[in-house]
């Protein structure tokens, strides 16, 4: 489907439609704002112009069965009405060709998409096509040669480096990591289902367990390129990314910033990237270079990086300042300020049953494989992974030849064969422990919050349990298979009688009839 | 909305449309079944010749905002086959006229409808045109001057009673009585919505909070009518009750037949009415004459009563022995036998919170009204109600002088001021404790069964608290009351900042930035 096609809204421009000149030759698609307020104030004199319609109810809403499942039409109408209407059907193409034609397109523009659940957890490593997106804005299109990144701010020496310097090794040793990202959005859907909420970011995507993933990533540690840089001046204490993607915010116009802590960098957990899984990086996700904030929410891992800046405070940008931050569930459209959610960095410890899949229905024979995965942020791995058949109440622990290899940063996949007995609905959890003895939080509910950030209670799934091994399951099955019938769709009712007369008189004499004795 | 126009499939007759001839002249639509074998294997055959579509899956999708909800396609296309395709539209006609017109249409053939929720509540005693309707087939057109009731099985003396001899108060006592009737399906969408069900029967309306109602009913204790048939052969031990509609299942044909144990209707708890709040029955209803079975499934109360029989055991007609069974929650579809379900008679305690609604937003200062019906069977009554603003940790009783009348076969009305402090989404329930101190079950996973009848677990409902007495959210509400923005839907961000720069940053001050000291 080509983008806002099906679902479009018809975008009626109002007067002249403006033409912002693209910054620099061969960055194909990026506009700088950051640096001429009078242009952002220009853009922000456009869009007050319209009357935009207002984004899809979805959570209100069953949502669309549909793949995109949501189409992003907003954000396509701001790019139209700002010039930038071409962004769209560039980055679509690069969606087309770069990602698994599988994909779920959870949000068509700004691309969001997952990989199907029955391979992400097929592999430790996640290939790239399958690596899940969330971008914020068009993908640029940048040629490699013409690239540089300016470091300024408050950094001794500001410097601009080229590709060829960074990957330069006489200047600087390359690192390379196993580290997960994860989308703060992660099995936002649950919590979507419970309680809807929103709050103050369009769109809020409605992710399942798929918005996480795991790469090898290969570059330079932003620490060796500051000292490079003659190291910070006295007071700087938060590093800023430019990303030169647009974003839209409130009638606004930005670059993508963000950023982090010193202490971070410091730390050699913040990687200046350009390859993925041995391969340059996808275009999609942020080529030529990026950051790569290990243990931290995706959002902090600029994609096309074209400036670092070190500061004292954080960055002042919408992104950091105004989203991504987490409120207690009292919290909400009647009450919340930016300054009572706390800042989304370090990643939580959290988990997903990826198989079997939530309202299954299963045939077995007393044992049900579950496989998952489960992830802790901050330098924290996953210890521990238990599951429970029975809603919550008895756990069952992952074997540790179970699980897959432990890294400082990354997720470890786990399977297990969980004995069960019960027929009918059942609830099967997982919760994970880290190193630190952190667990997640039972419900939902317990964890809650406006934004429908970090969903990273227990998952919770409902199976349908029929177990082959008790013989009147396996004589009903049988009767099945024989007229041909499947047990599928366990809510359609049988086309025949249950037990015979016969049957039925025979054990309403053994129970004495339906009604007591005086 | 003609039945079966807007979502007809069409039927297409194979060979020649038979012609059921029907019964007696002044009865229209009623065939008789049960006294003609050779007649029930003729439409059977009929019936087997087709591959009827397969109901809809609704169970398992989003159920359509229409209204009527389901059409009952399948149940038209047997009567289509079976000639008596006439039926549904002569039923619907009796919908329009004497039902609310803003009735919610469950199902629109057979006619199952439930009042709108905020008058369900209004009257102790429901107006008729509000009254739930939970039929099984169409609806009959009796003539009461040709009507007659056949009175017959063990009983000493077989008697044949016009409506006027049921009605000569010089043969039998007028007996009249304040009784509510319950649909056991009452409550399902619940369950439908947790766990999907469905059962053996085709098909399971998705109803709301709405299939119960109160009446005043006046007509004869049944028990009079049997002493005056001689009374009771030995071994006599159940009456059952033939109504005049075509009931369909698994392919056969029948008439809606039930019954009641003999010791039911010996406590004058069963009665022969023909009058509902002083009016004749509506058609709709069973006019002339019904069964009023006090403090059991509606199911029992049988409509368009031409015949009763005393049997030694219970009917072995399908709605008695294989419906309106309850099973337990690790029976279903895969192991089910008529035999492990026990007959649904007595009903137990329940109640349902009818406002606020479902994911209503409710702007307060610090009290929410709640209110609600509270009943139970089987000649118990609602004695305490009490609700819950947390989710079922803390209860408050329900005031006694908010209380409707006393009956010991119905309902209690019930409201409440529930002090309420908490801001953003809250579940609310409320359960019922009755004179024998039984109450309700407290999740809908607590009592799920296959058939989803019967969902007596405590009502939750989540609700978004907006508390006005709280000075942050006051000024927001007064933000928005000034640039004219609803707080409406709550999913939809906020056009404006949240708070101002100045304002985050004097609180960034006090909180000493967003990381901690060294």
């Amino acid at each position: 489907m080509a983008p806002g096609e099906p679902h479009a809204i018809p975008f009626h421009p109002k007067g002249e439609i403006p033409h912002f000149e693209e910054e620099r030759e061969g960055w194909g698609g990026y506009i700088e704002w950051e640096r001429y307020p009078e242009k952002k104030k220009q853009a922000e004199e456009i869009l007050k112009s319209y009357d935009f319609p207002d984004p899809p109810e979805f959570q209100l809403l069953p949502l669309p069965d549909t793949n995109p499942i949501l189409t992003g039409e907003r954000f396509k109408q701001y790019h139209q009405a700002t010039g930038l209407g071409h962004l769209p059907d560039i980055s679509w193409q690069y969606v087309l060709k770069e990602k698994s034609p599988d994909m779920i397109h959870v949000l068509q523009f700004p691309y969001n998409g997952e990989p199907p659940r029955d391979r992400l957890v097929e592999n430790e490593i996640t290939p790239n096509p399958d690596f899940f997106v969330r971008n914020h804005g068009g993908i640029p299109e940048i040629d490699p040669a013409k690239y540089y990144l300016d470091i300024g701010g408050l950094v001794n020496d500001p410097r601009r480096l080229t590709l060829a310097d960074l990957q330069n090794e006489s200047l600087f040793p390359r690192q390379s990591n196993v580290v997960s990202l994860q989308c703060s959005g992660t099995r936002r859907i649950e919590q979507i289902h419970e309680y809807p909420g929103d709050g103050d970011e369009l769109i809020n995507a409605p992710w399942g367990e798929g918005a996480i993933g795991t790469a090898r990533w290969t570059g330079v540690s932003l620490k060796k390129v500051i000292k490079h840089c003659g190291g910070l001046k006295d007071g700087a204490m938060h590093i800023e990314f430019f990303g030169a993607d647009t974003y839209f915010k409130k009638g606004k116009v930005y670059n993508y910033v963000v950023s982090v802590p010193w202490r971070k960098v410091k730390a050699n957990e913040v990687l200046l990237a350009w390859e993925m899984n041995g391969e340059p990086l996808p275009k999609i996700h942020g080529f030529p270079l990026r950051a790569v904030v290990f243990g931290y929410i995706g959002a902090r891992s600029c994609k096309w990086l074209y400036e670092i800046r070190a500061l004292k405070e954080p960055s002042e940008a919408p992104v950091q300042r105004k989203e991504y931050l987490y409120y207690t569930p009292q919290i909400g459209k009647q009450n919340a300020m930016y300054s009572n959610g706390f800042s989304i960095q370090d990643m939580p410890v959290s988990s997903a049953i990826i198989s079997p899949r939530d309202m299954q229905h299963i045939i077995h024979d007393g044992k049900v494989k579950l496989k998952g995965w489960a992830y802790s942020g901050g330098g924290h791995w996953p210890i521990r992974v238990e599951v429970s058949g029975d809603g919550g109440s008895i756990w069952y622990e992952v074997p540790w030849d179970k699980m897959s290899t432990k890294y400082y940063h990354a997720w470890r996949l786990w399977e297990i064969d969980l004995p069960v007995d019960a027929e009918g609905w059942l609830e099967f959890l997982v919760r994970t422990w880290d190193n630190a003895l952190n667990t997640q939080p039972t419900f939902v509910r317990s964890a809650w919050n406006w934004d429908l950030h970090v969903t990273s209670s227990c998952h919770r799934i409902k199976v349908y349990s029929i177990n082959r091994s008790r013989p009147t399951t396996a004589a009903r099955l049988r009767v099945l298979e024989e007229k041909g019938l499947p047990i599928v769709p366990i809510t359609k009712p049988l086309p025949f009688d249950l037990e015979t007369d016969e049957q039925y008189e025979a054990a309403m004499k053994v129970q004495k009839g339906r009604e007591p004795l005086e």
